[in-house]
Protein backbone atom coordinates (compact mmCIF):
# COMPACT_ATOMS: atom_id res chain seq x y z
CA UNK A 1 0.00 0.00 0.00
CA UNK A 2 3.20 2.29 -0.01
CA UNK A 3 4.52 3.86 -3.08
CA UNK A 4 7.34 6.56 -3.53
CA UNK A 5 7.45 9.99 -4.64
CA UNK A 6 10.16 12.07 -5.79
CA UNK A 7 8.43 15.14 -4.55
CA UNK A 8 8.84 16.60 -0.93
CA UNK A 9 6.60 15.26 1.29
CA UNK A 10 4.63 18.07 3.10
CA UNK A 11 4.58 18.15 6.85
CA UNK A 12 5.98 14.26 5.99
CA UNK A 13 2.88 13.26 5.11
CA UNK A 14 2.91 10.77 2.55
CA UNK A 15 -0.14 12.60 0.66
CA UNK A 16 -0.29 10.49 -2.79
CA UNK A 17 -0.23 7.22 -0.49
CA UNK A 18 -3.31 9.01 1.81
CA UNK A 19 -5.71 9.61 -1.18
CA UNK A 20 -4.66 6.45 -2.10
CA UNK A 21 -6.14 4.72 0.95
CA UNK A 22 -9.44 6.48 1.16
CA UNK A 23 -9.79 5.71 -2.51
CA UNK A 24 -9.37 2.07 -1.55
CA UNK A 25 -11.32 2.17 1.49
CA UNK A 26 -14.29 3.99 -0.15
CA UNK A 27 -14.03 0.61 -3.09
CA UNK A 28 -13.73 -1.78 0.08
CA UNK A 29 -15.24 -0.25 3.37
CA UNK A 30 -14.97 -3.39 5.06
CA UNK A 31 -10.95 -2.88 4.95
CA UNK A 32 -11.77 -0.09 7.67
CA UNK A 33 -12.60 -2.17 10.45
CA UNK A 34 -10.03 -2.47 12.93
CA UNK A 35 -9.32 -3.72 16.06
CA UNK A 36 -6.59 -2.50 18.44
CA UNK A 37 -5.57 -4.19 21.24
CA UNK A 38 -2.88 -4.28 24.32
CA UNK A 39 -1.90 -6.99 26.75
CA UNK A 40 -1.39 -5.73 30.66
CA UNK A 41 0.48 -7.05 33.67
CA UNK A 42 0.47 -6.85 37.13
CA UNK A 43 3.95 -5.97 38.58
CA UNK A 44 3.35 -4.98 42.53
CA UNK A 45 1.09 -2.48 43.81
CA UNK A 46 0.23 0.29 41.30
CA UNK A 47 2.57 -0.69 38.85
CA UNK A 48 1.90 -2.76 36.12
CA UNK A 49 3.27 -3.35 32.49
CA UNK A 50 1.54 -3.06 29.30
CA UNK A 51 2.49 -4.24 25.81
CA UNK A 52 1.31 -3.36 22.30
CA UNK A 53 1.93 -5.35 19.07
CA UNK A 54 -0.60 -6.85 16.92
CA UNK A 55 -3.98 -5.29 15.49
CA UNK A 56 -6.18 -6.44 12.91
CA UNK A 57 -7.36 -4.25 10.08
CA UNK A 58 -7.53 -4.30 6.37
CA UNK A 59 -9.00 -7.77 6.53
CA UNK A 60 -5.74 -9.42 8.32
CA UNK A 61 -4.05 -9.97 11.35
CA UNK A 62 -0.97 -7.45 11.71
CA UNK A 63 1.93 -6.34 13.91
CA UNK A 64 3.99 -3.32 14.30
CA UNK A 65 7.31 -2.53 13.43
CA UNK A 66 8.31 -3.46 17.14
CA UNK A 67 6.76 -4.48 20.47
CA UNK A 68 5.75 -1.14 22.56
CA UNK A 69 5.58 -1.90 26.00
CA UNK A 70 4.58 1.05 28.98
CA UNK A 71 5.47 0.68 32.34
CA UNK A 72 2.32 2.36 34.93
CA UNK A 73 2.48 3.74 38.17
CA UNK A 74 1.44 6.22 40.85
CA UNK A 75 3.49 8.43 42.34
CA UNK A 76 4.92 8.27 46.24
CA UNK A 77 2.19 11.09 47.32
CA UNK A 78 -0.35 8.47 45.90
CA UNK A 79 1.11 5.87 47.42
CA UNK A 80 3.23 4.19 44.65
CA UNK A 81 6.89 3.97 43.15
CA UNK A 82 6.68 5.86 39.93
CA UNK A 83 7.61 3.67 37.96
CA UNK A 84 5.67 5.31 35.03
CA UNK A 85 2.71 7.72 34.41
CA UNK A 86 -0.42 7.23 35.70
CA UNK A 87 -2.93 5.62 33.44
CA UNK A 88 -4.72 9.22 33.90
CA UNK A 89 -2.07 10.74 32.07
CA UNK A 90 -1.85 8.72 29.10
CA UNK A 91 -5.25 9.34 28.55
CA UNK A 92 -4.11 12.80 28.18
CA UNK A 93 -1.05 11.79 25.96
CA UNK A 94 -3.39 9.75 23.50
CA UNK A 95 -5.64 13.13 23.30
CA UNK A 96 -2.56 15.44 22.14
CA UNK A 97 -1.51 12.86 19.23
CA UNK A 98 -4.24 11.83 18.16
CA UNK A 99 -5.44 15.85 17.58
CA UNK A 100 -1.60 16.33 16.24
CA UNK A 101 -1.23 13.43 13.95
CA UNK A 102 -4.47 14.35 12.37
CA UNK A 103 -3.75 17.49 12.39
CA UNK A 104 -0.42 17.15 10.31
CA UNK A 105 -2.57 14.67 7.44
CA UNK A 106 -5.25 17.33 7.34
CA UNK A 107 -2.54 19.85 6.31
CA UNK A 108 -1.10 18.15 3.96
CA UNK A 109 -3.88 17.64 2.24
CA UNK A 110 -5.16 20.76 2.22
CA UNK A 111 -1.64 22.12 1.24
CA UNK A 112 -0.60 23.43 4.35
CA UNK A 113 2.55 23.71 4.99
CA UNK A 114 2.99 23.24 9.04
CA UNK A 115 6.67 24.27 10.92
CA UNK A 116 5.56 23.94 14.75
CA UNK A 117 3.08 22.01 16.19
CA UNK A 118 3.40 21.91 20.16
CA UNK A 119 0.56 21.34 22.56
CA UNK A 120 -0.18 20.75 26.63
CA UNK A 121 -2.65 19.41 27.89
CA UNK A 122 -4.10 19.56 31.38
CA UNK A 123 -6.83 17.36 33.44
CA UNK A 124 -8.29 18.31 36.67
CA UNK A 125 -9.32 15.63 38.91
CA UNK A 126 -10.64 15.74 42.03
CA UNK A 127 -9.76 12.44 44.08
CA UNK A 128 -12.10 12.29 46.78
CA UNK A 129 -14.71 10.62 43.62
CA UNK A 130 -12.04 7.68 43.33
CA UNK A 131 -11.30 7.48 46.89
CA UNK A 132 -14.89 6.50 47.59
CA UNK A 133 -15.06 10.04 49.94
CA UNK A 134 -17.33 11.97 48.36
CA UNK A 135 -20.45 10.43 46.42
CA UNK A 136 -20.78 13.87 44.61
CA UNK A 137 -17.26 13.42 42.66
CA UNK A 138 -17.12 11.89 39.80
CA UNK A 139 -14.04 8.90 39.62
CA UNK A 140 -12.61 10.84 36.13
CA UNK A 141 -11.29 14.01 35.18
CA UNK A 142 -13.79 16.85 35.64
CA UNK A 143 -12.14 18.84 32.83
CA UNK A 144 -9.69 18.57 30.24
CA UNK A 145 -8.05 21.23 28.14
CA UNK A 146 -5.69 20.96 25.15
CA UNK A 147 -3.65 24.64 24.07
CA UNK A 148 -1.99 24.29 20.81
CA UNK A 149 0.46 26.62 19.39
CA UNK A 150 0.52 26.31 16.12
CA UNK A 151 2.83 27.49 13.35
CA UNK A 152 2.68 27.44 9.47
CA UNK A 153 2.39 28.96 5.53
CA UNK A 154 -1.40 29.61 6.62
CA UNK A 155 -3.23 32.40 8.26
CA UNK A 156 -4.22 31.79 11.90
CA UNK A 157 -8.02 31.55 11.25
CA UNK A 158 -6.54 29.24 8.84
CA UNK A 159 -4.50 27.06 11.16
CA UNK A 160 -7.18 27.34 13.37
CA UNK A 161 -9.36 25.62 11.36
CA UNK A 162 -7.08 22.84 10.10
CA UNK A 163 -7.36 22.42 14.15
CA UNK A 164 -11.00 22.21 14.19
CA UNK A 165 -10.99 19.66 11.30
CA UNK A 166 -8.72 17.57 13.00
CA UNK A 167 -11.01 17.60 16.36
CA UNK A 168 -14.10 16.93 14.32
CA UNK A 169 -12.37 13.85 12.57
CA UNK A 170 -10.38 12.98 16.21
CA UNK A 171 -10.82 8.76 17.67
CA UNK A 172 -9.39 10.14 20.91
CA UNK A 173 -11.55 13.59 21.14
CA UNK A 174 -14.42 11.64 20.19
CA UNK A 175 -13.96 8.55 22.72
CA UNK A 176 -12.96 10.51 25.86
CA UNK A 177 -16.08 12.95 24.99
CA UNK A 178 -18.86 11.09 24.13
CA UNK A 179 -17.73 8.05 25.89
CA UNK A 180 -17.35 4.39 24.98
CA UNK A 181 -19.02 1.13 26.00
CA UNK A 182 -16.87 -1.16 27.59
CA UNK A 183 -17.24 -4.73 29.05
CA UNK A 184 -15.36 -6.21 32.08
CA UNK A 185 -15.04 -10.33 31.55
CA UNK A 186 -12.97 -12.23 34.04
CA UNK A 187 -11.44 -15.17 34.35
CA UNK A 188 -10.31 -17.03 37.71
CA UNK A 189 -9.09 -20.24 37.06
CA UNK B 1 3.78 10.71 53.08
CA UNK B 2 5.70 7.51 53.27
CA UNK B 3 6.50 5.69 55.99
CA UNK B 4 8.56 2.41 56.29
CA UNK B 5 7.24 -0.65 57.94
CA UNK B 6 8.70 -3.86 58.37
CA UNK B 7 5.69 -6.13 57.64
CA UNK B 8 5.88 -7.89 54.16
CA UNK B 9 3.15 -5.34 51.90
CA UNK B 10 0.65 -7.52 50.76
CA UNK B 11 0.65 -7.26 46.87
CA UNK B 12 3.19 -4.71 46.99
CA UNK B 13 0.75 -2.13 48.40
CA UNK B 14 2.30 -0.20 51.86
CA UNK B 15 -1.61 -0.29 53.30
CA UNK B 16 -1.00 1.93 56.86
CA UNK B 17 0.02 4.14 54.08
CA UNK B 18 -2.92 3.96 51.81
CA UNK B 19 -4.78 4.78 55.25
CA UNK B 20 -3.55 7.36 56.24
CA UNK B 21 -3.69 8.81 52.87
CA UNK B 22 -7.33 8.02 52.99
CA UNK B 23 -7.57 9.50 56.49
CA UNK B 24 -5.57 12.93 55.62
CA UNK B 25 -7.69 13.83 52.81
CA UNK B 26 -11.04 12.86 55.44
CA UNK B 27 -9.20 15.76 56.85
CA UNK B 28 -8.28 17.99 54.33
CA UNK B 29 -10.48 17.25 51.00
CA UNK B 30 -8.73 20.21 49.40
CA UNK B 31 -5.33 17.86 48.90
CA UNK B 32 -7.26 15.68 46.44
CA UNK B 33 -7.28 18.48 44.14
CA UNK B 34 -5.24 17.21 41.30
CA UNK B 35 -3.51 18.55 38.21
CA UNK B 36 -2.19 15.79 35.55
CA UNK B 37 -0.45 17.40 32.41
CA UNK B 38 1.56 16.26 29.06
CA UNK B 39 2.87 18.24 26.49
CA UNK B 40 2.74 17.04 23.19
CA UNK B 41 5.79 17.86 20.25
CA UNK B 42 4.98 17.26 16.35
CA UNK B 43 8.46 15.51 14.81
CA UNK B 44 7.00 14.59 11.45
CA UNK B 45 3.35 13.17 9.77
CA UNK B 46 1.68 11.21 12.39
CA UNK B 47 4.92 10.56 14.62
CA UNK B 48 4.54 12.99 17.32
CA UNK B 49 5.59 12.77 21.04
CA UNK B 50 4.26 13.36 24.21
CA UNK B 51 6.32 14.11 27.33
CA UNK B 52 5.44 13.92 30.89
CA UNK B 53 6.76 15.48 33.55
CA UNK B 54 4.93 17.36 36.40
CA UNK B 55 1.61 17.76 38.10
CA UNK B 56 -0.14 19.20 40.81
CA UNK B 57 -1.62 17.71 43.88
CA UNK B 58 -1.66 17.85 47.80
CA UNK B 59 -1.70 21.48 48.06
CA UNK B 60 1.87 21.98 45.49
CA UNK B 61 3.83 21.72 42.10
CA UNK B 62 5.13 18.16 42.09
CA UNK B 63 6.85 15.95 39.52
CA UNK B 64 7.72 13.00 38.66
CA UNK B 65 10.94 10.94 39.89
CA UNK B 66 11.92 10.78 36.06
CA UNK B 67 10.37 12.78 33.33
CA UNK B 68 8.39 10.12 30.62
CA UNK B 69 8.89 10.19 27.06
CA UNK B 70 6.77 8.38 25.49
CA UNK B 71 6.21 8.74 20.66
CA UNK B 72 3.19 8.14 19.24
CA UNK B 73 2.70 7.45 15.41
CA UNK B 74 0.65 5.36 12.84
CA UNK B 75 1.60 2.15 11.33
CA UNK B 76 2.49 2.00 7.83
CA UNK B 77 -0.99 0.48 6.94
CA UNK B 78 -2.34 4.24 7.87
CA UNK B 79 0.17 6.03 6.17
CA UNK B 80 2.12 6.38 9.50
CA UNK B 81 6.01 4.90 9.98
CA UNK B 82 5.55 2.97 13.00
CA UNK B 83 7.47 5.14 15.36
CA UNK B 84 4.68 4.05 18.35
CA UNK B 85 1.78 2.86 18.71
CA UNK B 86 -1.18 4.70 17.52
CA UNK B 87 -3.02 7.46 20.20
CA UNK B 88 -6.08 4.95 20.43
CA UNK B 89 -4.32 1.99 21.79
CA UNK B 90 -2.70 4.74 24.63
CA UNK B 91 -6.29 5.04 25.66
CA UNK B 92 -6.74 1.13 26.08
CA UNK B 93 -3.03 0.79 28.03
CA UNK B 94 -4.25 3.54 30.10
CA UNK B 95 -7.22 1.40 30.88
CA UNK B 96 -5.65 -1.79 31.61
CA UNK B 97 -3.11 -0.01 33.86
CA UNK B 98 -6.00 2.02 35.84
CA UNK B 99 -8.54 -0.59 36.37
CA UNK B 100 -5.30 -3.48 37.35
CA UNK B 101 -3.52 -0.63 40.08
CA UNK B 102 -7.10 -0.60 41.34
CA UNK B 103 -7.57 -4.04 41.54
CA UNK B 104 -4.25 -4.50 43.27
CA UNK B 105 -4.94 -1.81 46.39
CA UNK B 106 -8.58 -2.80 46.95
CA UNK B 107 -7.17 -6.23 47.03
CA UNK B 108 -4.55 -5.16 49.63
CA UNK B 109 -7.08 -3.57 51.34
CA UNK B 110 -9.47 -5.89 51.77
CA UNK B 111 -6.16 -8.59 53.12
CA UNK B 112 -6.48 -10.59 49.79
CA UNK B 113 -3.50 -11.49 48.28
CA UNK B 114 -2.96 -11.44 44.47
CA UNK B 115 -0.30 -14.04 43.12
CA UNK B 116 -1.28 -13.12 39.01
CA UNK B 117 -3.14 -10.08 37.16
CA UNK B 118 -3.23 -10.16 33.29
CA UNK B 119 -5.57 -8.39 31.47
CA UNK B 120 -6.20 -7.98 27.64
CA UNK B 121 -7.75 -4.95 26.12
CA UNK B 122 -9.48 -4.96 22.65
CA UNK B 123 -11.43 -1.81 20.63
CA UNK B 124 -13.35 -2.49 17.69
CA UNK B 125 -13.15 0.85 15.69
CA UNK B 126 -14.24 1.47 12.18
CA UNK B 127 -11.96 4.03 10.35
CA UNK B 128 -14.85 4.63 7.96
CA UNK B 129 -16.01 7.14 10.53
CA UNK B 130 -12.44 9.23 11.23
CA UNK B 131 -11.78 9.12 7.34
CA UNK B 132 -15.13 10.87 7.00
CA UNK B 133 -16.51 8.42 4.62
CA UNK B 134 -19.64 7.42 6.09
CA UNK B 135 -21.69 10.00 8.66
CA UNK B 136 -23.05 6.79 10.50
CA UNK B 137 -20.13 5.87 12.08
CA UNK B 138 -18.50 7.55 14.79
CA UNK B 139 -14.64 8.31 15.33
CA UNK B 140 -13.55 6.59 18.26
CA UNK B 141 -14.30 2.73 19.30
CA UNK B 142 -17.75 1.52 19.19
CA UNK B 143 -16.64 -1.43 21.54
CA UNK B 144 -13.94 -1.87 24.26
CA UNK B 145 -13.80 -5.34 26.04
CA UNK B 146 -11.47 -6.47 28.92
CA UNK B 147 -10.77 -9.78 29.64
CA UNK B 148 -8.74 -10.72 33.09
CA UNK B 149 -7.19 -13.71 34.34
CA UNK B 150 -6.92 -13.03 38.42
CA UNK B 151 -5.58 -15.70 40.55
CA UNK B 152 -5.34 -15.04 44.76
CA UNK B 153 -6.02 -16.56 47.53
CA UNK B 154 -9.65 -15.66 47.68
CA UNK B 155 -12.76 -17.57 45.75
CA UNK B 156 -13.64 -17.19 42.41
CA UNK B 157 -16.50 -14.93 43.34
CA UNK B 158 -14.94 -12.94 46.02
CA UNK B 159 -11.90 -12.44 42.89
CA UNK B 160 -15.21 -10.73 40.78
CA UNK B 161 -16.36 -8.14 43.43
CA UNK B 162 -12.36 -6.85 43.97
CA UNK B 163 -12.36 -6.18 39.86
CA UNK B 164 -16.15 -4.54 40.25
CA UNK B 165 -14.95 -2.72 42.86
CA UNK B 166 -11.90 -1.48 40.99
CA UNK B 167 -14.31 -0.64 38.11
CA UNK B 168 -16.30 0.93 40.16
CA UNK B 169 -13.70 3.92 41.61
CA UNK B 170 -11.53 3.78 38.35
CA UNK B 171 -10.60 7.09 36.83
CA UNK B 172 -10.02 5.72 33.59
CA UNK B 173 -13.14 3.44 33.32
CA UNK B 174 -15.00 6.76 34.04
CA UNK B 175 -13.58 8.84 31.88
CA UNK B 176 -14.17 6.07 29.13
CA UNK B 177 -17.53 5.40 29.60
CA UNK B 178 -18.96 8.34 30.54
CA UNK B 179 -17.10 11.01 28.92
CA UNK B 180 -15.19 14.17 30.13
CA UNK B 181 -15.33 18.03 28.81
CA UNK B 182 -12.39 18.63 26.15
CA UNK B 183 -11.85 22.81 25.75
CA UNK B 184 -9.14 23.46 22.95
CA UNK B 185 -7.55 26.64 22.52
CA UNK B 186 -4.97 27.59 19.69
CA UNK B 187 -2.70 30.18 19.85
CA UNK B 188 -0.90 30.83 16.09
CA UNK B 189 2.13 33.09 16.96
Amino acid sequence: MTTTTNRPARNGVDTPVLFATLDAVKQAPEAAKFQFRTRNEWVSGTHNRGTIDGFFGVGEERTHERTFVFDADHPAVLVGRDNGPTPVEYVLHALAACLTAGLANIAAARGVTLTEVRSTVTGDIDLNGLLGLNPEVRNGYQQITVRFTVKGDASPDRLRELIEQSRSRSAVYDIITNGVPVAIEVDTP
